[in-house]
C-alpha cells in the first residue's frame, strides 16, 4: 500500500493526498452522522487525466474506490467502509465551468462544482438551471448525477437524468468515456451516459457533464392553500395542471402533523392550519403581478378551507421557508424513522390511509410526519412517537419499514424516490425490486467493473 | 428449422406464423424500398408470454430475431437479411391499452399500438401524449421506443426517452423484465429501462411501456415568419424562449430552396418567400384568441422580413401542411442523398454555411434542401442536383456523406438525430463515434445477448 500511495502522490501531488485523521475527518462521516468510515487515504485529483491515472493505478493495485461529492448523502452512499483499504476520491477540485453555450441553452461543468455554483453560472448567462434542493450549497453536481437527484421542481423540469445532455466518465478500466454533448436529439448508438446516472459511483467516476439550461422565468406566483384531505390535494394537483400547464413548477404537501410542528417551533409563521396544506408555485415569463392575478382569480373559484397568495417576494420567501424548515423542525422534535418513498400521485391518498392504519395497528400512538413533492409522487414519510428518543420504535425499525414498503409496492411505488440506496437500503432493494431487473443490474456491473473496485459493498 | 417452425406454431398459433411470400411481403421491404429481406418466417405473437416463449425457443434453436413495429424505419432497421434464416417478429398483435391512470398522467400500452392510437387513447381521457411525427398513423410505440423517436414537439416535451416512465422487455434469454412504472422519480437501483430505449431491438424485445401524459393544451398560436439568414433564425429561437418559455412547442425552419420547391409543386400556398422561413407554434392552457394576440403583439416588435399568424384552425392547418409537405415535395423533384443530422442549435448557422461551401466546392451546382426541427438542433439536410436522376451524385454518396459528417462532428453534432442507424449507417457510426463509447456499447451487447441473436448484423 505504501508503494501505491507513493505512486498516487506522484499522480495528484502529495498536497492532495490526505492520510492523517485530522485531514480525512470531514470526508469520513456521512451527513447524518450514521456512518463512519476509515479510508486508506483521501485523494483529491485535479483533472480528468488525474482521475483516469488514479483509477488505472488503483486497478493495478486492486484498491477499491469510493467517490465523494459534497458528502451530503442521506444513506451513506459516499462513506467508505472501516477496513482502511478503500481509497476515498473527492472530486471537489474538479470545479470549473468548461463551456457555456447560452444560445444552445447548455452548460458544461466539472463534477465537483456545487449545485449552487452551477445555478449561479447559469444565472450569470440569464439562464436557469432548475435543479434545486436543500443541500444545494454543498452538494456537488457529480453527486446529483450519481443519485439522479430530484428536488423541488421535478414536476416541471424532471430529475437530473432529464436535465443532462452529456457526460464525461472515467470507466473502471481507467479509460475516459467522452459522452459530453450539447445535443437534445441523438440516436447514434446506445445512449451510454444513461448507465452512470443514478449508479451511485458503482460503474465509473463522473468527471464532467453537459447540462440543459432553460429560459429564466421572470414571474412567480406562490400560494399556500388548506384542503380537507389527501384526495382533495391530488384533485388540486390535476386541476392546476389543466389550468396552468407547465407553469405549475412546485406542488408540495404537508400534513396537519407537520403544520403543528411548524406552529410549535416557528410560532406565528403559519397563516392557518388545515388537514393538508399545499404549497403551490407557478412560474412563467412575463411579470409576477399578472401571473399572481391569474392565480388569485383561479383560486377564487375553488373549494378550499383557507388560502394565502404571496403579495411580494418577501411573502413568497416566507412561504418557502415554512416548507424548507420541515426537516429541521422535525429533527428538533426528536428522531424518526425516515422514508423517502414514491407512489403514483393518484395512489397517494390510498397509500397514506392504509399506511397510517397499519402503523397505528402495529404501533399504537405512533405519529406519522408526511410531507413532500406530491407533484411527482415523492413523499417524505417519517415515523416516530411523540415521546423523546423513540427507542422502542427504533428497535422495531425493520418492522416499521416492512409495513411502509409493503404498502408502497402494493401501490406500484418505490422505496427510494430521491435519496438512493447507498449503504442504508441494499437489503430492502434486494427484497422489493423485480429480480430480473436486479439480475440485469448485476450483469451490467460485472461487464463494466469485473474487478468490483468501484464503490464496492453497495447494492451492485 | 422445420422442427423450430412447428414448435413456434404451437406457441403462437399457425395462423400467426407466415412463411409464404404473399403473406410475408409487406414485412420484408422497408418503407423507402431500399432493403429487401428474406426471413425464415414472420411471427406475430399475441402476448408477452408468447413473445417470451418465442425468444426461448429461438434461443434454443439459435435462430436470430428481427423485431418489427410499423415497418417505417428509414434506415432498414426492421428488415431482415437475405439469408432466409432470421425470424421476423411483428409486434402488431400486442396492441392493447393495459392501463390508463389519468390522475397520475400515465398510460400503459403494448408495443404494437400505433402512435396515433396512443395519442387517441390519451385524448379520450382529456390528456396529451405529445409525440407526433409524419408516420404516426402506422409507426408503433415499440419502434418509437427502439429508435428514441423525436418528431415535432421535442423542444417542449423531449424525445421518447423523456416521455417514458416504464418498460416491459423480453430479454435475449427469454426472461421478462418488468420495469413498468408510473413513477416520475425512482432511485431504487439502475434505471435499466434506459438500456432498451434507442437500442433498435438489439438488446431485447420491448413488449409494453408506461408513458407520460400531459394536460391537453387548449390554445394554439401559429405563425410563419421570414427572416434574412440562419443566424437570425437562431436568435429568434432564443428570443421566443425568453418571451414564451415552455409555450414554445414547435420551431421549424425551411430554407429558401425548400420554399421554392413548395411554390413549384403547391403553387399559391406559401404566403411569402424569404431566405429562411420559421414555423412557430405556441401552445398553452386558456384560449387561442388570447394566446394569438400575445404572439401578434410580440411579433409587432420584432425585426422580420415577412410574417403571418394563423387566424383560425383552418389557417393553422394550412401552415402545418406546408411543413408536412416538404418530404413528399422534395421526392417529387427527384432523389436526393438524405441526412438526418443534429448539431447544437447555436452551431446551425456556421454548419450550414461551411457545409454549403464545402459541397459546392466538391460538387459545383449542387443543391442543398435543408429544413427541420431547429428548436432541437435536428436538420434534414438533403443533397441533390437539379438534374433528374442525380446519378452522378449518388455515385459519390460516400464523399457527400463524408463532407457533411466531418462538419457535423466538427460542430459536436450527430450523424443520426432521429432516424437511428439501422443497416444504413453502421460504418459511419464506427467512424465518427467516440471509440470508448462504442466499446461500452459492445460490452453491454455481449453481456445481455452473448449469443448475438437479437437483431444481429446491425451496429452492436
Amino acid at each position: 500500500m505504501n508503494d501505491f500511495l507513493a505512486r498516487l502522490a506522484g499522480v495528484i501531488g502529495s498536497a492532495n493526498l490526505f492520510t492523517a485523521d485530522t485531514d480525512t475527518a470531514r470526508y469520513t462521516t456521512d451527513q447524518r452522522g450514521r456512518y463512519h468510515g476509515r479510508p486508506l487515504a483521501v485523494a483529491r485529483p485535479g483533472s480528468t487525466a488525474e482521475v483516469a491515472a488514479l483509477v488505472r493505478l488503483a486497478r493495478a493495485h486492486q484498491v477499491a474506490i469510493v467517490p465523494q461529492g459534497g458528502n451530503t448523502s442521506t444513506c451513506g452512499g459516499a462513506t467508505p467502509d472501516g477496513s482502511g483499504r478503500q481509497l476515498l476520491v473527492a472530486l471537489e477540485r474538479l470545479n470549473r465551468v468548461r463551456a457555456l453555450d447560452a444560445a444552445n441553452h447548455s452548460l458544461t461543468v466539472e463534477a465537483g462544482m456545487t449545485l449552487a455554483a452551477v445555478q449561479q453560472a447559469a444565472a450569470d448567462a440569464d439562464r436557469l438551471f432548475p435543479l434545486s434542493l436543500a443541500s444545494e450549497g454543498s452538494c456537488q453536481i457529480g453527486g446529483n448525477l450519481s443519485t439522479n437527484a430530484g428536488g423541488l421542481a421535478v414536476l416541471r423540469y424532471g430529475t437530473m437524468r432529464e436535465l443532462t445532455l452529456g457526460l464525461e466518465v472515467v470507466l473502471p478500466d481507467g479509460q475516459v468515456l467522452n459522452a459530453l454533448s450539447g445535443l437534445r436529439k441523438d440516436t447514434s448508438g446506445l445512449d451510454v451516459k444513461q448507465l452512470f446516472i443514478g449508479a451511485e459511483g458503482q460503474l465509473g467516476l463522473i468527471t464532467a457533464a453537459t447540462l440543459k439550461l432553460f429560459a429564466r422565468p421572470t414571474a412567480h406566483a406562490t400560494a399556500l392553500v388548506g384542503v380537507r384531505d389527501a384526495a382533495a390535494a391530488i384533485a388540486w394537483l390535476n386541476a392546476l395542471k389543466d389550468a396552468f400547464g407547465d407553469r405549475l413548477t412546485t406542488f408540495e404537501i404537508m400534513s396537519e402533523v407537520c403544520q403543528n410542528l411548524l406552529a410549535k417551533y416557528h410560532p406565528g409563521q403559519l397563516p392557518f392550519t388545515a388537514p393538508w396544506a399545499l404549497l403551490i408555485e407557478l412560474s412563467d415569463s412575463g411579470d409576477s403581478a399578472e401571473l399572481g392575478e391569474r392565480l388569485v382569480a383561479w383560486l377564487a373559484e375553488q373549494d378550499m378551507l383557507d388560502g394565502v397568495v404571496a403579495q411580494s417576494e418577501a411573502e413568497r420567501q416566507k412561504l418557502w421557508q415554512l416548507r424548507e424548515a420541515m426537516s429541521e423542525t422535525q429533527k428538533r422534535d426528536g428522531p424518526s424513522i425516515k422514508h423517502d418513498i414514491g407512489v403514483p400521485s393518484s395512489a397517494i391518498p390510498a397509500f397514506l390511509d392504509e399506511a397510517g392504519t397499519a402503523l397505528e395497528a402495529a404501533f399504537p400512538g405512533v405519529r406519522v410526519v408526511a410531507f413532500g413533492h406530491a407533484g411527482d409522487g415523492n413523499l417524505h414519510y417519517n415515523v416516530s412517537y411523540t415521546r423523546p428518543g423513540n427507542a422502542e420504535l427504533f428497535s422495531d425499525e425493520p418492522r416499521v419499514n416492512e409495513i411502509v414498503y409493503d404498502l408502497v409496492y402494493r401501490h406500484a411505488g418505490t422505496l427510494a424516490a430521491e435519496h438512493g440506496i447507498g449503504q442504508l437500503k441494499p437489503h430492502w432493494l434486494a427484497r422489493y425490486k423485480d429480480p430480473v431487473a436486479l439480475a440485469v443490474m448485476k450483469t451490467i456491473k460485472q461487464a463494466l467493473d469485473p474487478a468490483g473496485l468501484m464503490n464496492p459493498g453497495r447494492w451492485l
